[in-house]
This record gives C-alpha cells, sequence and structure tokens, in this order.
C-alpha cells in the first residue's frame, strides 16, 4: 500500500519492524514480534481452532520459525489478556521459546493454570505487570494500559524503541461502567497521544458496526430483570466459562433473589476458581453449592451457571440438551439463558442445542442478554483520536474487519499511504520518516493432534478428507515369490464405502474387476508387483465410479511368500 | 398437547388425518400426507442437505415407507413451490409412489426440468394447476391460492375433505408490491375462513420475527441505487438461482443503466431459462450476453449475475474468490454485491468467501440488499385472523419457530389444546368435534451418496467418522496354513494417521508391538487367528492412544497362504 514502497529505497535507519507471526490467515492465531535492533518481544501467542477441513485436529497454533531463527533477540512475550487465542499456544511455543512471559493478574493466573497442565509451571519465568507499570525488555519498553474486555485485567501495550511508540489496544471496549474494577485508561492513551505515537495497532472485530458496544453493566440489569420474570422456576445460564464479569452479574442476581449458584463445566469452574483466587470475583457466603446439593433445594431458589452456549457437543449444556448429563434433567420446569451470541461459524450448534432444550420443555431465553467485548466504530474513533497516530495498523479481526478499520481510518484523517492491513508474516519497518513492509518470514499452522504437535500435515489430511468422503478399499493378496503367482487371496475389505450386506452385487463385480486386473498382469516372469498395484487401483477406482459414482481411497496390499 | 387425549376416546369418526413425513426432525424434508378415508394426497416432497456429520453425503431424502405401505390410497403430490425443499425428492421418491404431481406453471417447470435430468419425465403424469383452480383427489379436493414467495408462482393448498378444510400455507408472504403476477389472494384466505377452516398449516420461518418482512420491490431499489454509486465499475451479484424476482429487478436496473448480463452458474442458468420459457421473467433485447463475449464490453457496461451467494465451495462466486474460474478474474475494479442472506449453518462459508474477495482487492457489499421470503409476526397474525382455523399446526422451521408460532396462535385466542406442533411421523385425526395425536407411523432419512440411495447407513457414516477423526492402521500379514506360522509380514500401512516419515519411532514401536503380539498367539497348535486380530487391534490401539492420545481404525488382515 505504500507508495514509497516503488522508489526501493535503502534499509530504514533505526526501524521498529511489526511482524504479525499469524492473525489474517491464521485467525485466532494472535502473535505479533515487536522488534528493534536485537530486541523481540512478542505480544501475544494465541491458538486457533480447526477450521471443519481440519479432520480430527484438536488445535492450531502458529509455526515460530522465525522467533527460533532469532532466539538470542526473543526478550519475553507480554500478553494482552487471558483468552485462548491470544494465550492457548503458549504451552506449546514456549517449549521451543524458552523466555519470560509477562501479563497482568488474572491473564498470569489462567497462564499459570494451563502451564501448570503442562507441567511447565516451574520452568517458565513469569513477571505480573500491574496497569501503569513499565517492563524494559533490551531496546524496548512496554507499558500496560488499563482496558475493558470480556474478560479482567485486560490491557493495552505501548511499545516504545528509540523509533517511536507502537499502541496496541489488544481487544478492548470502552466500558465507562465496568463491573469489576476501573473504565478504560482513556487519560493514558490522551497523554501518549499528545506525546507522539508512531503506529496504533487497534481492535477491528466490530469495525463494521456503528455506534457503540454497551456496557457490561446493562447485562446485569437484564439478568435481574429475567429473575424477576422466572421467579418459579429454576434458571440455568450458559455464558463464556472466561467472562467473570458475566459471572460475577449472574451471582450477584441469584444473591439478590436467594437463589443457590451451582457452577457445571470444567473449564468454568477452573476460572472461577482463578479468578476467585486472585480476588476478581467476590462470591457471597453460602451461595455457591456443589452440584449434588442441588437435590436439596426447590428448583425455583436455584441458578446453575455453565458451559456450553456455543453449542460445543462435549460441554455441560449440550450433554444437558442430549439428556446425557449425569447430574441435571431439563424438563418443563427449566429457565434455560444463553447469555452469548454465537460465535460466527457456531450458528448451527447453538440452533441445535436451542431445538433440543425447546424440546425436552424447557423455555428458552436467547436474544439480547450479552453485549460484545469489542468497540464498534464511535469507539475505535475514540482511540484514533485520542492516540493520533502516524501509522494505523489494524488488527484483530478478519480480512473484512480489518477493511472495515482501514476506511474508519481513512475517514479520520490517516492518509492511505500510512494504513497498513498486514499479511501474516509481512515485515512492516516504521519510523518518523517512513513505513513500508520490507519483506516476509516464515509463517504458518502447526496442527496439534493429541499429543502430536506438527505430525499431521497436509498429506495426512488430505487423506482423512478422501476417506471421509468415501472411505477405503482393500485390496490384499499374496504372491509366491518363487513362482510369481497369487498364493492367497485377492480378498476384498471395505470401511466407510458402502454398506456391504447390501450391496452384494456391487462387490461381487468388484472381486471380478480384480480378478481380470490379475489375469492380465502375468508377464514372461509371472506377476508384475508394481503394475498389478496400478491397474488393480485404476480399475477398481473405474469400477466404483461407474456404478456408484464414489471414489474410495483403494488400497492394494500385496505380501511375497 | 390434547387434553382430551387422556380420556381415551374410540376413533373418530369421520375425521381427517395429518401425517408429516418430514419435517421437525427432518429439516427441509417438507412432505406431509393428508388422509381421508381411502384417499392420501402428499404435500411437497423436498430434501434435505447434509448434516456436517453426515461424512461424504450429497443428499437426505426422506423415507416414505408409509406412502409405500398405502400405495393404493396415493392419489398424488401436490406441490407448493418449487424450491428443493420442498420438491427435491421427487426424482426418488416417485420412483417407488408412482402417483401424478400437481402444481402451478413455474413450479411445474422445475420439477419437469428436474424429472428430465433423471429420464423421468414421460413417465410421470404431471398436471399443471391455476390459482383458484380445484383438483380433485379422490374424497380430496385441493384448491391452489395465489400468494409471494422468493419463487414465482407460489401457492398456498386449500385441501378439503368432509371432515372439514385444511389450510396449508406453503412458504409464503405477504407482499402487496411483488414484482412479477398478483398480491397473496387474502380474500380467498378470508372467504374460506368465513365459510369455516378446520385447521391451519402456517410457515413458520420467521415466527421469532417481529414486524413485516419487506416487500421484495424494495429490494429493487436498493439495487438501483448501488448501480447509480458504482457506476465505474463490473458488478457482480450473487444471489439464489430460484429467486426470479430478484433476477428481474437486477436485469431491470442493468437495463436502466445501460449495462450487459452475464448469468454465470448453472443452476441459475437453467432457472433463468425455464422462467424465461414460461414468461415469468421478461428479459429486453440484447440484455443478455455470453460470458465469452464480456470482452467486448467496458467492465463498467456489464453485470454478472452468479450464484454462490451462500459461500457453496464448488458454485461461481466462490470460484470467482479462489481464482480458479475459467473465466472471471477478480479484482480491484469489481464491486461485487451479496443480495442474500446466509442460511443458518452458512455464515462461515460465506465470511470466507467475502475475505478472499477482499483480498483480491474487490469492493464487497453484504448488507440489507436482501429480504426474505417468509412472513414475520405481522404477517402470521394477519393469516390467522383471516383464516380463523379451529386448530393450529404450525409448519416448516426448526423446532425453536414452531413454538414461537404456537406462543403467536395462543396469543391470538387459539387455545392451547387446539395447538399441534407434530414431530415427524405423528398421526394427527381431527374433526370438528375433536382433535388428537393417535399414532406414529414409519419416517426416516434416506442417505443419498453418488448414485447410492439408501446403501450408506449409520455403521458407513460411522466409520467414515472414525476414519476422518483418526485414520486407519492395517496390519497385513500371511499366515502358512500348514505350520500356522507366520510366512510373511507383518506389515504396517497407515492412511489418514500421521505423517509417517516424520514417525519413524512411532512405527518402529508399533512393529514391535505387533511382533510381540504375534509371538504371544502361539498356541500348541500354531497361531490362532481370531486371537491374533483381537490382540493386535488391543495392543496396537493401546500403544497408539498412549503415544499419540489417538485412536486410529485399526485393521488386522491375515492371509492364510
Amino acid at each position: 500500500m505504500s507508495k514509497k514502497k516503488k522508489t526501493e529505497p535503502a534499509a530504514l535507519e533505526q526501524a521498529v519492524r511489526i511482524i504479525p507471526l499469524g492473525g489474517l490467515e491464521q485467525i485466532g492465531m494472535n502473535i505479533t514480534a515487536i522488534e528493534y535492533g536485537d530486541s523481540i518481544v512478542v505480544i501475544d501467542c494465541g491458538l486457533a481452532f480447526p477450521e471443519d477441513d481440519m479432520l480430527g485436529i484438536d488445535l492450531v497454533i502458529p509455526d515460530v520459525t522465525y522467533l527460533e531463527e532469532n532466539i538470542d533477540k526473543v526478550k519475553g512475550f507480554v500478553i494482552t489478556h487471558g483468552h485462548e487465542d491470544h494465550i492457548g499456544a503458549l504451552p506449546y511455543v514456549l517449549q521451543k521459546i524458552k523466555v519470560p512471559v509477562y501479563g497482568t493478574r488474572l491473564t498470569m493466573g489462567i497462564i499459570e493454570h494451563k502451564l501448570a497442565e503442562h507441567s511447565m509451571l516451574s520452568s517458565t519465568k513469569r513477571k505480573v505487570v500491574k496497569f501503569g507499570q513499565t517492563v524494559t525488555l533490551g531496546e524496548l519498553k512496554v507499558e500496560f494500559i488499563k482496558t475493558n474486555h470480556s474478560i479482567v485485567d485486560a490491557a493495552a501495550l505501548a511499545i516504545t524503541s528509540p523509533a517511536g511508540t507502537i499502541i496496541h489496544t489488544g481487544d478492548f471496549k470502552v466500558d465507562y461502567t465496568p463491573v469489576y474494577g476501573d473504565a478504560i485508561d482513556l487519560q493514558r492513551f490522551a497523554e501518549l497521544g499528545k506525546k507522539g505515537v508512531l503506529a496504533l495497532m487497534c481492535d477491528s472485530t466490530n469495525a463494521e458496526r456503528p455506534g457503540y458496544t454497551a456496557s457490561e453493566k446493562t447485562v446485569g440489569i437484564t439478568i435481574d430483570r429475567l429473575f424477576q420474570e422466572h421467579k418459579r422456576t429454576r434458571i440455568i445460564i450458559a455464558t463464556f466459562a472466561s467472562n467473570v464479569d458475566r459471572v460475577q452479574q449472574i451471582i450477584n442476581s441469584a444473591y439478590k433473589f436467594g437463589r443457590k449458584v451451582v457452577v457445571e463445566g470444567r473449564s468454568m469452574v477452573s476460572i472461577i476458581n482463578t479468578a476467585t483466587d486472585l480476588g476478581c470475583l467476590d462470591i457471597p457466603d453460602n451461595t455457591l453449592i456443589d452440584i449434588d446439593s442441588l437435590k436439596n433445594y426447590p428448583d425455583e431458589k436455584t441458578v446453575i451457571i455453565t458451559t456450553g452456549s456455543q453449542g460445543e457437543s462435549m460441554a455441560a449444556l449440550s450433554r444437558m440438551a442430549d439428556g446425557v448429563h449425569r447430574k441435571i434433567t431439563i424438563g418443563p420446569g427449566d429457565t434455560i439463558i444463553f447469555s452469548s451470541n454465537p460465535i460466527p461459524g457456531n450458528e448451527k450448534n447453538v440452533t441445535n442445542v436451542i431445538n433440543k432444550l425447546l424440546l425436552k420443555g424447557a423455555d428458552v431465553i436467547f436474544q439480547d442478554v450479552h453485549v460484545s467485548g469489542h468497540p464498534c466504530q464511535e469507539e475505535i474513533k475514540l482511540i484514533y483520536n485520542l492516540v493520533q497516530p502516524r501509522y494505523a495498523i489494524p488488527v484483530h479481526g478478519e480480512y473484512r474487519h480489518l477493511i472495515a478499520q482501514s476506511k474508519l481510518a481513512y475517514d479520520l484523517g490517516v492518509p492511505k499511504d500510512h494504513i497498513f492491513v498486514l499479511r501474516s508474516g509481512e515485515v512492516l519497518e516504521l519510523n518518523e520518516e517512513d513505513a513500508r513492509i520490507s519483506g516476509k518470514v516464515t509463517v504458518g499452522e502447526v496442527l496439534v493432534d493429541g499429543i502430536g504437535v506438527g505430525d499431521v500435515g497436509n498429506a495426512v489430511l488430505h487423506d482423512r478428507q478422501h476417506l471421509a468422503a468415501s472411505g477405503i478399499v482393500i485390496v490384499s493378496a499374496a504372491v509366491d515369490q518363487a513362482s510369481r503367482y497369487i498364493c492367497s487371496g485377492p480378498e476384498i475389505y471395505t470401511r466407510g464405502f458402502v454398506y456391504v450386506k447390501e450391496a452384494d452385487e456391487l462387490m461381487s463385480g468388484a472381486n471380478d474387476v480384480v480378478q481380470q486386473t490379475l489375469d492380465k498382469c502375468f508377464t514372461g516372469q509371472g506377476l508384475d508387483l508394481n503394475k498389478m498395484k496400478t491397474n488393480i487401483k485404476d480399475n477398481l477406482g473405474d469400477y466404483f465410479w461407474k456404478k456408484t459414482k464414489r471414489r474410495p481411497m483403494i488400497l492394494p496390499i500385496i505380501l511375497e511368500v
């Protein structure tokens, strides 16, 4: 985008480099290197959940080859907040990039829980940073600035190098009346802006939406109203495990209306424990009860806070909806509240869970019991106005969202060649004089399947896709090495192809095809095994396509005896 | 729901029976039997697209065992409109249920095209019905009533038996200013209501939405405005192939602004040809051009109407977005308009296509260029008010939508025990005196994969899911029948499990496990083959789980030589 690019000037003197190692092509994997001289700090280290075609994959983490190659420069990870798309890859990446991790209180609490699960707690250097505090990492100084988000203790980062200051907002919203703690420190954004900010990297998630995001407190008012309206039923509320403020408000309403609270779902219990230990959650005495004590209270005196608001198949609410939850049975006496909106891609799963709950006779409320944790257009404009950056680098969101913020930045007066929508791996060099994309480093996706990291690649995925679509047909035979004649088989096995008992004719035809193929593979020296394998694949493939319009994977296995 | 149910009265005299053979548990498969005495008419015959876990499946069609068992009673199919979820299963079902098909002009045109593709045109009796016309089918009379929908020639059906009249709205909206033809025949609904209507089966799709659905003509105004605003670029508009009125409006705008029109996408071309032949689409001379003639016109004098508005991976727009369309290359000079909203479940695919188009530099417009074809709450209330049915049977939609319409019906004064949300297969018997669910007939899903209908069932699907998640490991060996000792192998093959070249250690350990397992399978008589297979599965399964936390399918193949 930079017009300067065309003139190919010499390397910028004393420039700072911004290198997204995930992001645009790897949504969810938020990880950005900021580099000046011999110092690199890495903002966040998130994971992504697999796309639909990544069959069998559990998680996707960023390829950090660039950091490995520059390991001597890497001074630490600075983390904006404790969501999976910002911290989830840490246990994997820290095994290769053994540097300290810096974050605010709850952020670090969640990271520590995660590291402990991977037995990496003692081997990882960590430092809890307070808002307003600055850590010096080589030639870079990183200040943590208070923001608001859908998790407590979210921070923006001001990273200062000799080339100037970069502000990275992290994920944020402007909440003048947050549930816990202070409102976003707009004064500090203004103060830094006044001094001069080189670049602003601002959250783009809601950049297509006009107006302001409502305060988290408005949800509390709605929850109070719903408790008022449903005094005679049990209430089950599903929300994001990490939304500590939301949980706080549900607990407040429960306490106000004299209900006991059960917390259900492993991730929910874990975050609530962490938040309570750190003082980020205030639970009145005798409010929380164990799930097994539910039976001691009338339904209308209980609330269950649960995971599963995104329709995740293994989460507690889905198990309730499927009637397979071991402790909770849904029925006409239940009011179920989704305090969440479906994340793009989860709409159908959520609607399936809603339908199942309705079919069990429950009352289901799924609209307007949620606010976003990201800034809408007016909030983005506010931050630009306070910060007045020389360069705008929209971050966090799909390409459509980054483009939407680019348009906002342009409307606010940032010149077009001062706005950069960076692809993953692009190196943006910038200082007060100039900014340009100067190269590209290695980036990519590393697939995690079970405990295997990176051992499933495109070839394996491609096989899984093939197997998923049409199954496999295995042709097995044994060949006598001396005579070069078939001494056992051929036998045909199928899995995931067709219900064989109902396909006698098809399979007997397949046997004929294989037999005819073998008959044609005899040469003067007997059987040509390679030709035989290739021909079985080709002929059987053609046969099945003709008969079924399907292309199963065909695997000939010939043993030499 | 009927309170009368508890008293278990004798079979209702002279009752009509409503039996959904698809619907609630099979969304998309709209097919309902209406039965009186020895006469059955079947409303619609739709197909569903496979759920995410139906790997490799192309289509899902209804199990029509009930119709087969009562084939002598079945008088015909009466079709409300030409959408896939109402006609798509006809070519499959008509092979078993050879009865005439009744529908309005465009509906029949689309059905005929479909039947021709299956070489079933000459073998299927068909009758084109006019609005206001009544066909007599045994003891049932079916009147086709003009409605509006997102496809031309949509009809409601009034089905009269000696037990009373049932009105089925089909999919509809109230459009006072439709693009083509007349507005919905509200007078006829009122007239029938005045005479007395036994039951109303009304479209529930938008029953959660307050207000009215806007007229299709409002979209035309938006399209005009967009053409006005984008005079300097090529315009590409994606919409539903079957939305003939939308296509008409795009053509109108193109003509008005002096642009030539290219139609791209097989289904789009097919429906436009059918609609034009039947006079449902009015294309000015010299407006349509061939895709190969595009190069003869400046970009800003062309419009491409294309399929792919739902992000379908093989549709024309997706191919353009992926840069693999053979004739059209997307670039900064393109304005791409989504004249559609994502159908639930397609959100992510649509957004992926939008991102890819933006990445190619195109301007993409995806909001507010669409109106729904289904009635919102005020329209539903209007129909109830005009029809004043004794019984309400919400149809078309997920359970949440049917429940939403039930609430509307109740608010409008229909007693609770006169409202029936029917599960697939439930038999609702009703007459002026009473209504009750009197039984359940066989229903279900038949999976279509390639040209196979019903040869992929749960076992095959389960195998595909297993293969998709973790791949397959095949252990092959040959055993000498005489000596009962292994004479070749064991050899291990994997597909979709792990990238073997990177997993030397894992696979060599697996070889050891298999070898040790075999060693333990020798009895006095040599090798116990069944024990050997079971133990290979168990031991190798345990080994892989321990090492990888994955459970590939394990298939031991032992040849006897």
